[in-house]
């Protein structure tokens, strides 16, 4: 999808939470915001989010003076989220469907989003996940319209790609992948991480911080963009995207970066997601803050 | 108060819906905020927030080429909004308290803001307005911490200042002056609205429009900045203010322009809103969604 007039905003707040998690000073936050400023003009709205976030977290890091200005936050995020690991894995197994709950925990997850938003609190966010995991069990078939085809698609590959989105979040993946090899034993794992840090995206240190590579190997998108814009990414992650069974695609970003690709996966690619502006609220027709599991079929047919 | 760097991306989502609320096209909408961005490096931020909306919506006016791109949105919000006053009336005459209701239903009017948010739909607000004013008189008595001590003022006072803020909620307003005439038949009332068009806020057209002018004098403040500056008001404006026995200063504009003022008003200053944003919710210890009903005395005791 290309980038919308109401993303120019987010840009600007976004840099100013940057620089804040950085622990730069206000001369620097205002420098951030100054540089933004400056490459409002020369904005293409052709590209897509990421690719336009990258080129605005490319300024800001300039104007910080550090290439990874979410770093401590991301580190915090991945431990938070370890530590939470085993009640989480319990919640799991006590399901009655265990794969369900782990989809529904992996779209919780992606709440824990450092570029949308700056007043994340864990816990909270892990006491809505668990009444909003019940309820939505209980009350909210609808939502999950693509998970029995999700099933489906899974029960019959012999590979997965998981294309991360947040630290912290990917620890809940690692969850779903937990799942999913109890109940797939046989299915090749693979899970993308971005080439180098941007926003607080998943990086091949994330992956190794928070162990997931007991559960999939884990493969750089080549691509510095926060979504994996696939004209970006190297010929080998092409290559495992054109080759996989079964693609879930975690995060707006990647949403964003990969909502046209439907056309041509043809079924096997699935969005997971939690809802968290208007324009992709209007999109895939929710609201923000729902949750969304996605297959690309629907969003082909304009579901 | 000063402006934060918070406010920054702010400015840019309010040029985008003024762009919108003009009618503008897409590449009106654009070169918006790119003028918007051109004046980012000059930003004062020790100017107060109205002042420097203020300097921001003349460029908006100017790249749209309207002196009012608020217009169709403020005649529809006073219609709609009287369309429901015999009802919002019935309401408080059926109160129990019907002061206490009628302050309920002016903070809630504020909620009435095309310059916070551009999603509003009014019928759906005031169902929160009927919900919330239930709940809050039952249980969340300690918000309104200030309500005694403004009705304590208002039994002494022989004159009334109300300073406006948005086109809508004004006729939340007239019912709020209509319960205070009937209380206290004797207090001379007057209402404060902006000199030229900012935003959705109120001006003498709009107070005509609602016929407000039935139960309080109209006066314009004199100063276009979407908050009452009192060094930009007209002296008459700032005699009015200073002679008040009591003034109520409605939403968060003129909160921005007005807190300090507590300092020197003794007592007299009521400021009733809606909490929009993080910086004021810090400001007056409450969250975003908050009513508040604050007195000055409570500002500068720092509670």
């Amino acid at each position: 999808m290309h980038t919308y007039l109401d993303c120019i905003p987010c840009l600007f707040k976004q840099g100013l939470s940057a620089a804040r998690f950085s622990g730069a000073d206000e001369s620097v936050q205002r420098r951030v915001l100054e540089a933004i400023a400056g490459k409002i003009p020369e904005l293409s709205l052709k590209r897509s989010p990421p690719e336009v976030a990258l080129s605005i977290h490319n300024v800001i890091k300039e104007e910080i003076g550090s290439r990874d200005p979410y770093y401590i936050i991301k580190k915090r995020s991945n431990a938070e989220a370890m530590h939470l690991y085993p009640a989480l894995e319990e919640k799991v197994n006590n399901s009655k469907d265990p794969l369900r709950m782990a989809v529904e925990l992996a779209i919780a997850g992606n709440l824990i989003d450092y570029g949308a938003r700056t007043d994340l609190d864990l816990e909270t966010e892990l006491e809505t996940i668990f009444k909003r995991e019940e309820s939505v069990i209980d009350t909210q078939e609808a939502r999950l319209f693509a998970l029995e085809t999700f099933k489906t698609a899974l029960s019959d590959a012999e590979t997965l790609l998981i294309i991360g989105d947040n630290a912290g979040e990917i620890v809940f993946d690692k969850l779903l992948l937990q799942v999913i090899r109890n109940a797939y034993p046989d299915i090749g794992m693979q899970y993308g991480v971005r080439e180098k840090p941007v926003i607080n995206d998943v990086t091949m240190e994330d992956a190794l911080d928070t162990d997931l590579d007991s559960f999939a190997r884990i493969v750089s998108t080549g691509c510095e963009t926060p979504g994996a814009v696939l004209s970006l990414c190297s010929p080998e992650f092409v290559n495992l995207f054109k080759e996989a069974d079964v693609i879930i695609s975690k995060g707006q970003g990647n949403f964003e970066a990969l909502s046209e690709e439907g056309r041509r996966t043809n079924g096997k690619l699935f969005f997971l997601f939690s809802v968290k502006c208007p324009v992709i609220a209007a999109a895939v027709s929710k609201l923000v803050g729902d949750s969304a599991l996605v297959g690309d079929a629907a969003l082909v047919e304009g579901n």
